[in-house]
């Protein structure tokens, strides 16, 4: 094989690789043309505009995973449901021509099995191959916070978390916003407060409040409201779906949020994956089995 | 006593309420006078366009309940902590001095046990005296739901779910709401999904994403969307916080939707009052310990 051309093309940025015939990423390139900041027919101008010197004129294959395939983006590549590993995923990838050859879509994942709870990941398939974890539960923190239970190689079931939405909806635009600081630096006590009371509530339910009500009654200064909101919904995370030793993937300062959280439950066993190496070397893995 | 006037002075609106000696509401007012769209000198002057007329000149005693009473309103009426009853509420009231006599401000109500997850509530107290439980757990949905313990006629506990205002934020400024149709009235077989959910996840974290991929899924409906999450907050707060035999306080549209949800739970034990109602009872119960 002649190299790789592998884009992780998420909602608001995207992230390429160029990789050398043995799979070693010689260059990498980010901007902010994401897919929610582009229409329909700017993609192939983007791609051009973002890698197009790296090919060398339609032999070097492209691999896009990410928003590029959602029905917003360039086009649709459906979901494929639950269990699938990269070779179903590299075979059912989307074919589209751009000028600088053709290039392939991942299709993202779903769950749609009887009486479970329905859910969809795309882009998270990639990193999560490239983390190479073939069985146990591996969680993707973020915006949508996936936990993956893989089998032998496979994504066999997952289960989606709003925690990171949430915490920007409960910071920005709720009541309990109104009252934070919102230049405040992150603390680490507040944060650990929050999570320590998820694991006495047993439910974010009843918790949320109380970011308005500790503000209320002087237990908690405006600076501290954020972190907590943040320690309480990890913690929530964690114990709603934690279960046992896993993998955390991401940005490292996120992760270490986590490992924080994790450790507060007695959970200490948890390995750590740096979520843009695992993205590359997803793209280079899916792009083998084209 | 000669009659009361007596003001449930919330954040967004007013009802004013005037009672002759007997306790008989005579009149009733209401106006988006809110506390939140005043400032604080202008309190005294909607009380007197509001109500000016009904006072005999400064010898019928007024109550004021709810927001007025916040740090924002008119003056702040201090929390009193758990257990309160009507004349410790009454007792502590702040006296403050308008043009048509002196009127006293009800406190709110807090929650600051060792333990216990902080809460507040305002306006709140003065519908649950109304309401007349003396044991038990009573209910108030709505923005921000209560969920009170009452024993021998005194609040000893309760806790809060942000039922209502996670509802608006999820519906108006999250990745969910940019699928729902806005203007789709409600669906009984989208709510009821939504409840029976929450019966098996146990939880709303892994729940709330599902109002996306379903859609992303085709299972469910732009219009069916806004109807799906009200069920899964709805049954997630039951999930979290119901326990057996309950009253509801609140307008009848959302006591009904309650109710239904309770009914999914097998829970049919649950009586109802209607919220206008309890807060004029209210006022009159806490303006007689004036």
């Amino acid at each position: 094989m002649t190299g790789l051309i592998g884009v992780d093309w998420g909602t608001t940025n995207l992230r390429a690789y160029r990789f050398d015939g043995s799979g070693a990423v010689i260059e990498r390139r980010s901007s902010t043309r994401g897919a929610a900041t582009l229409a329909r027919e700017d993609f192939a101008k983007v791609l051009v505009e973002t890698v197009g010197d790296w090919s060398d004129g339609a032999t070097t294959p492209i691999a896009l995973a990410g928003m590029v395939g959602s029905r917003n983006g360039w086009r649709e590549a459906p979901y494929l449901p639950c269990p699938v590993d990269p070779a179903r995923l590299a075979s059912a990838g989307l074919r589209v021509e751009t000028p600088i050859g053709a290039a392939v879509i991942v299709p993202g994942v779903s769950v749609t099995a009887a009486g479970a709870i329905p859910s969809v990941m795309r882009g998270e398939e990639t990193q999560l191959f490239g983390a190479g974890n073939r069985d146990g539960l591996v969680i993707l923190p973020g915006t949508h916070s996936k936990w993956v239970t893989m089998r032998a190689g496979k994504i066999v079931d997952f289960a989606t978390a709003m925690t990171g939405e949430l915490y920007a909806l409960l910071r920005d635009h709720s009541l309990l916003g109104q009252l934070a600081d919102a230049t405040a630096a992150f603390d680490e006590a507040a944060f650990s407060l929050g999570v320590r009371r998820t694991l006495t509530a047993k439910s974010i339910v009843p918790l949320l409040f109380s970011a308005r009500a500790d503000v209320l009654l002087g237990n908690l200064g405006p600076q501290d409201v954020a972190s907590y909101l943040s320690g309480i919904l990890i913690g929530g995370e964690i114990g709603a779906l934690g279960r046992g030793p896993a993998t955390l993937i991401g940005a490292p300062q996120l992760v270490d949020l986590y490992r924080a959280a994790f450790a507060i439950y007695g959970l200490h066993d948890i390995a750590t994956v740096d979520g843009d190496d695992a993205v590359a070397r997803g793209l280079w893995y899916i792009g083998e089995h084209l």
